[in-house]
């Protein structure tokens, strides 16, 4: 356990009913205690709250108003004594408070250091501690339901099942070789070395198979909407924005200017590539070229491809069906409530097995078939964060790929009849990527990173 | 008391560490209680804090990890039973767990309905209820330490022991009528009311002599600058924000964003005429006449008038004096670095007996010493808001000069000898004003009116 007492402001910043300034560590009673003109701190029961007045020791004058909770480790957040200063959520006021509490022997916290401290001391794994600021960052209800299933130790516990599977079966190798039961000893261990590594295998195949539906629930679906001017992009735009619910529920107060990029189409988040960029797109393919439009968009999870029904197709188009080809894209064929000129068969069949959208959105017609097919490209059947283990992050994701190459490669080396030893070598680095998920086998390097892209006071 | 049971998210909306959602009223265990899975919140002791997991009762799903809060009515904000719901700090998160309490049977919380009930239910006066307000928006220290005071009640106190003189007064007289002991009843009671009414008067004419201050302290100065091109506005502009402390303390993760209109003067705010608006007032005096100009400027409470060492004056600085006579301002001769081409003594003529300073801004000199002109300017010896009792908010300040008003009407009408009873109307009016203050004497359409001002969650 470390010994500093740190502290932050753990609200946003902004003008706000109530701002909480957070202590954690051996001292923290002993800093906020003599500020505090109220009840005894050090006496008080662990896991109350008190009104009292905070007062600068230096002036003998009241700082704020404040209600303070007292936590005693280790049945806290971070498992160590947590103070929580409730304060009248001012920015001069909370700032004040936070500057009192540092120059009584409290260390600004570092970024996401709470958290650091709840999983160095154990009490949450590190799949959970990302989960923490995974669910901060939930952009709709199935983003964060993902988060709350990882921050509630589903993934941790699938992981450690596997984990634990593959160690056993080389502890049991192991005995058997040193005290064989049988001659076919190393026929026996190859083979049940086999048998395991396949089925872990599979399981992390299972995972993995989903989690790019997990990753896209997380981050949203990186979308750009290309066409020549005029097909209608803007109206996709606006369509897109105001038609569908907002992110966020209308609650008076919530900015829009925090959620604006995103739409949320059936619990999935969409994130509009920048509008700028999306402006700029008309004209990209001829600005730029094909190969290098084709780089550009390749950043894309999705890109809508607009098409004017009212036009015959231009060399412009088949330069933009030229660009994405290769990628995920949707065609949308718009303004169908013009004469048609656009020959359809011709569009499909450059779509080839891509879905083909026809839309009227200045009638607002179409838009539910275009949101269809827009979660059927990346859903097969229901949307379900429900019941599943969705994988989200990308370190994860990672970790499982690595995981699953070294189980190949112990299988490989089984089936090549190579000595257990080395089998051995292959099943144990999947054991520690395993472990590196929930931080059991981790470099205190990447713990560092990690925590430093938290937000403060968390 | 009012019935229903509010609530609302009553930390800044945005990414952070925690977020809460308060709810206030008769049924606010009731609702949380069944859809909290932890310790039963019924049985609790108040003032107790107790960790567990939000279920959907629908879903039967885990909405949040949580900590809730539990402090029964009346040692509370609002003297009701209040639940603080606190969350890790996402949007998607908090706004879940709001809807979800809102279909329980809470209704959502206008602005400031909080801090509402905590006047309706007596706890706080009226003042003190706008001092709540004035906290969260305090800009510095000091317009802090001025709502603080006002939190603590200084200012209702005063405004008590004022209204209590003066009924006692009233109370007095109509005794000495109504059971005379001497015969000139009339001389004495004319005599009592009227030492009485002085001794208010000075006390409410001393208060507003430092409203003036008190309310610059809490608003800031409203501050233009005007020159002609080229004359260095831009730099003092420049100057102004880069060089004096930043209303907040720079600790990492604070928006400037929300505070770059203000600069730091000394612990005075200097709130700057918005920048699109100073760098337009180049020409204003050509484009829109003296005349209109004036008005225009009239809505500050500071001109800083720029003029070039370097240049003679020309028709346009000329025009520029014309537009601030009458008004406050400095003039600040910059760009002592050129050769003089300015005639100090013209300048100082049409300065009249506002204060002219020399600067170099290019080389950082003159900033001190307009730092300290600025302060002179609007406070007459040290800023001290360690002591005194502020008058900072513009709705008292009105009442204090009807007040003074009242009181005046009413010594009019003794030195006239008129009846007793007239006299009378002017002090109970006197009495009434200041019980606006603290709202004793105040109409519900005012009260909604001044709650409606607060920010959501208060």
């Amino acid at each position: 356990m470390e010994k500093d007492t740190i502290a932050a402001i753990s609200t946003p910043i902004g003008e706000g009913a109530i701002a909480i300034v957070r202590l954690s560590g051996e001292e923290a009673v002993k800093i906020v205690n003599p500020l505090f003109d109220g009840k005894d701190l050090a006496t008080v029961d662990s896991h109350t709250i008190h009104y009292g007045k905070l007062i600068d020791p230096n002036t003998n004058e009241m700082v704020e108003e404040v209600m303070v909770t007292v936590m005693r480790g280790p049945r806290t957040f971070t498992k160590e004594d947590v103070i929580e200063i409730n304060c009248h959520g001012g920015l001069a006021s909370v700032n004040r408070l936070l500057e009192l509490v540092l120059s009584r022997g409290a260390r600004l916290a570092e970024p996401g250091e709470f958290t650091k401290r709840a999983f160095l001391n154990g009490r949450i794994d590190l799949s959970q501690a990302e989960a923490v600021m995974d669910l901060i960052r939930a952009k709709t209800d199935k983003a964060m339901n993902i988060a709350l299933k990882q921050l509630d130790g589903k993934l941790s516990k699938l992981v450690q099942q596997l984990r634990q599977s593959l160690i056993e079966t080389v502890a049991h190798v192991e005995v058997n070789i040193d005290y064989p039961e049988y001659d076919d000893v190393e026929q026996m261990s190859h083979q049940l070395l086999r048998e395991k590594t396949v089925e872990v295998h599979q399981e992390v195949e299972r995972l993995l198979s989903m989690a790019r539906q997990g990753k896209i629930l997380r981050e949203g679906i990186a979308t750009a909407i290309i066409g020549r001017p005029n097909v209608g992009k803007s109206s996709l735009l606006n369509a897109l924005v105001h038609e569908t619910k907002a992110i966020v529920t209308d609650i008076p107060g919530t900015t829009r200017d925090v959620i604006e990029e995103y739409v949320n189409i059936r619990g999935i988040p969409l994130r509009l590539v920048d509008t700028a960029g999306i402006r700029e797109t008309e004209d990209i393919v001829e600005k730029i070229g094909v190969e290098r439009s084709r780089q550009a968009l390749k950043e894309s999870d999705l890109i809508l491809l607009v098409l004017n029904y009212g036009e015959e197709l231009s060399e412009g188009d088949r330069q933009l069906f030229e660009a994405v080809n290769g990628l995920e894209f949707i065609v949308i064929v718009n303004k169908t409530d013009l004469p048609q000129a656009l020959d359809l068969e011709e569009v499909k069949q450059l779509a080839g097995n891509q879905k083909v959208i026809t839309t009227a959105l200045i009638e607002d017609k179409g838009l539910d078939q275009l949101e269809e097919a827009i979660v059927a490209t990346f859903f097969a059947g229901d949307i379900d964060a429900g019941d599943l283990t969705y994988v989200s992050n990308v370190r994860h994701i990672q970790l499982l790929q690595q995981t699953m190459q070294a189980l190949e490669d112990a299988k490989e080396a089984i089936d090549a009849d190579m000595p257990i030893d080395l089998v051995q070598i292959d099943v144990t680095r999947a054991w520690e990527l395993l472990g590196e998920i929930v931080g059991d086998t981790v470099q205190d390097s990447l713990i560092d990173q990690l925590f430093s892209q938290f937000c403060l006071g968390k």
